[in-house]
């Protein structure tokens, strides 16, 4: 026989089974279907097939029966519910200068969570080395193992090749332009582990946990210290060919060589925008005198930080205000061609100068409402995000979560052919 | 018993299988498996498997079998065809001021060709009862009938929504804002009919059968009269919520309020770069002396259109040389920003003033490497594109082909419960 042939296991489960292995549980983890009878409806798929994947599934622990659901007319069926809390997701989420870090069961929801200051540019082995010792704080805190975790999800504020979870050519992370973040994690817990850029998994965790849900092709905008887009693309991740799609921050939005960005080039949306240039602008107004409040922000902290400006401009304070509104036309201008050029239906704002709220979108919204294909703007939404500071977390665990749950891993585990034991996957029949 | 259960046949295929057959089918018909163990290996699928399905693809005239392949050590397998001249599929493509026409067989190669002016302007019923004649002459010409047409495929100069195949909105369309191209066409010839914005369709063509067949995350830019783009994400088209993704002839390029726009808005690409600029601005450089050579064209004429200035240029004419690298310096500064958010690895260039070539290459190229993330363009290819005056029609055969062979068609039609019989999907064991 010149031909390999694919494997096939010892139970006599065929290949083409483990897809139909995801394609229940996918029904059964988001909720979309809890009886059999739904599964057979929306899967398409015979009866007799469904019930030896629910037993399947059952026998290693990932679903369980619950009680007869209400009866429509018929035999009432049985409930079938994910077993959430049946493993542990481990999440990172690094920014230029801070450090998130959580735990999530195995439906995304955070359970146990913290936040420090952390500064990127103190490289690779400090920062992680912090993480792990924080990921271990975090088992401890919670009585659990690292055998209990599933999976490990990593956010970082640059590009990232998400095939080998390398940052690649990241311009704010010195030291980190290809280091193996996914092998070394992935060595000291023995997990998985998937490395995605931050904005990228905030988008996701919007998709799949916030005000996304509903919604197929989205934008999502984080406007922090930078500038950074989010693409989702029918319900996927857009990450683009290097995995920089969304770069948005280096945008050509003015015609004025005086205002340098730390790219080199002149004009950029973040050197005219962010939240470090409201920092910039929000000082001189503080030394010129032009602005009391932020006058008196300067003289008693001796600093002026983006979040100044905003607190500055919900008191009121008209200078601030008019910082904020030129801030958000220069990006709601960019957004009226992003928004005719990707015709998302929702665009979701958030970062921390997002908290400026409706000050913030409503000038962002006249001007993508006003420059926009109306046709584009028909349906559109722009809205604050809604999971705020658990956007990147949550994102970082879907995304485990998701590579966990693909008929090629489901097999490798149920077979057992992985040095990582799972326990939970164990076959608790046996 | 409450739930409804999904049909299964009276031959017991089950609902899972045509996903099979789908599985098998595309692997045949993309040439990505010749063989049965070829197959077995790429799809996953056990060999009984693949054994049936490609069984059933056989009886019903899909698949055909040949030769004995070369031997790599072991046993022969027998090759595997996709029986391309099975079937017709009807393909249009509608401009402002064209209509192309074409017949390709079942693996979207164009069979029969014809174009002729034709204003879309006329509204739908006069221009598609050119396009049904034309049709019909395209059938009498081949000597083939109407049961021989699998599918229509149709390419439209506006926004679509894609579910419904009716326009939406559009703005150079008079009269066809939500006309039900699809219910009408498909009664003409009781063909299932697919409807989408001709760009788009130029972009699948390429991704399918053109430049594009390596690449999953591609631009592609169509100058003509106006300026439009079609997306793809992951080898699929990105419509958009609207399906009018790819709507940037209206970005705001420039500061000049002095260059109204068709759109009622100034500074938009299209109003400074797309083929009615040029002409307009080679009319201006006619009528003034600048050049020589459209003057002459002028005087000769009596007009000057996009084509002129591209053909003077490629002549050496200083003053259309400037028009287009002034047109192709505004494009390629959109461009720049829209591949930093896309991260395409292929830009293509297609449309009537794409026809200048290199002249407009060149400047496309400096501005989008000039300004573009490093990253974002570090592979990036911008090219023009192959299909040419093919683009569109390739691409409406290949949306037709996708659709029709999706499992729930297949199951369709292999059960016979459409009232459209299809000859070649009639059980030749029968």
């Amino acid at each position: 026989m010149s031909e390999p042939r694919p494997s096939s296991d010892h139970n006599g489960t065929r290949p083409e089974d483990f897809r139909h292995l995801v394609t229940v549980l996918d029904l059964v983890r988001s909720g979309r279907a809890t009886t059999r009878p739904e599964l057979t409806r929306r899967s398409g798929l015979g009866r007799t097939v469904i019930n030896q994947r629910v037993a399947q599934l059952a026998r290693h622990g990932l679903v369980e029966e619950g009680d007869l659901a209400q009866s429509t007319g018929g035999r009432a069926a049985r409930q079938l519910r994910f077993r959430a809390d049946g493993g542990l997701v481990l999440v990172a989420e690094l920014g230029a200068t801070s450090l998130t870090i959580g735990a999530t069961n195995l439906a995304g929801e955070v359970v146990e969570f913290h936040d420090e200051t952390c500064d990127i540019a103190d490289g690779p082995d400090a920062v992680l080395g912090r993480v792990e010792a924080l990921f271990h704080e975090i088992l401890d805190k919670i009585g659990a193992r690292s055998a209990d975790v599933w999976g490990i999800g990593i956010g970082l504020p640059g590009p990232v090749e998400f095939a080998t979870g390398r940052p690649i050519a990241p311009p704010i992370m010195p030291g980190w332009d290809g280091y193996p973040v996914r092998d070394r994690l992935g060595g000291a817990f023995d997990a998985p582990v998937w490395v995605d850029n931050e904005v990228n998994l905030m988008a996701l965790g919007e998709v799949r946990a916030g005000s996304g849900s509903q919604h197929d092709d989205i934008l999502y905008v984080k406007i922090g210290t930078g500038i950074g887009a989010g693409l989702v693309s029918g319900g996927r991740l857009h990450r683009g060919r290097q995995g920089c799609a969304g770069d948005i921050g280096h945008a050509a939005v003015l015609d004025d060589e005086s205002i340098v960005c730390r790219c080199g080039n002149t004009g950029c949306l973040e050197a005219v925008a962010a939240g470090a240039a409201l920092a910039r602008d929000g000082t001189r107004a503080a030394e010129t005198g032009r602005s009391s409040v932020l006058a008196e922000a300067l003289r008693d902290r001796g600093r002026i930080e983006a979040s100044d400006v905003v607190h500055a401009a919900t008191r009121g304070d008209r200078t601030a205000v008019e910082l904020l509104v030129t801030a958000a036309h220069h990006i709601g201008t960019l957004l009226a061609t992003l928004v005719s050029f990707y015709n998302p239906s929702l665009v979701i704002i958030g970062g921390g100068v997002a908290k400026a709220g409706d000050l913030l979108l409503a000038t962002i919204r006249q001007n993508v409402y006003q420059r926009s294909l109306p046709l584009a703007t028909r349906e559109l939404r722009i809205e604050q995000s809604t999971l705020h500071d658990r956007a990147g977390l949550t994102g970082a665990a879907f995304m485990v979560l998701d590579e966990l749950f693909t008929p090629a891993r489901l097999a490798q585990w149920l077979h057992a052919t992985t040095p990582h034991g799972i326990p939970a996957l164990a076959d608790t029949t046996a």
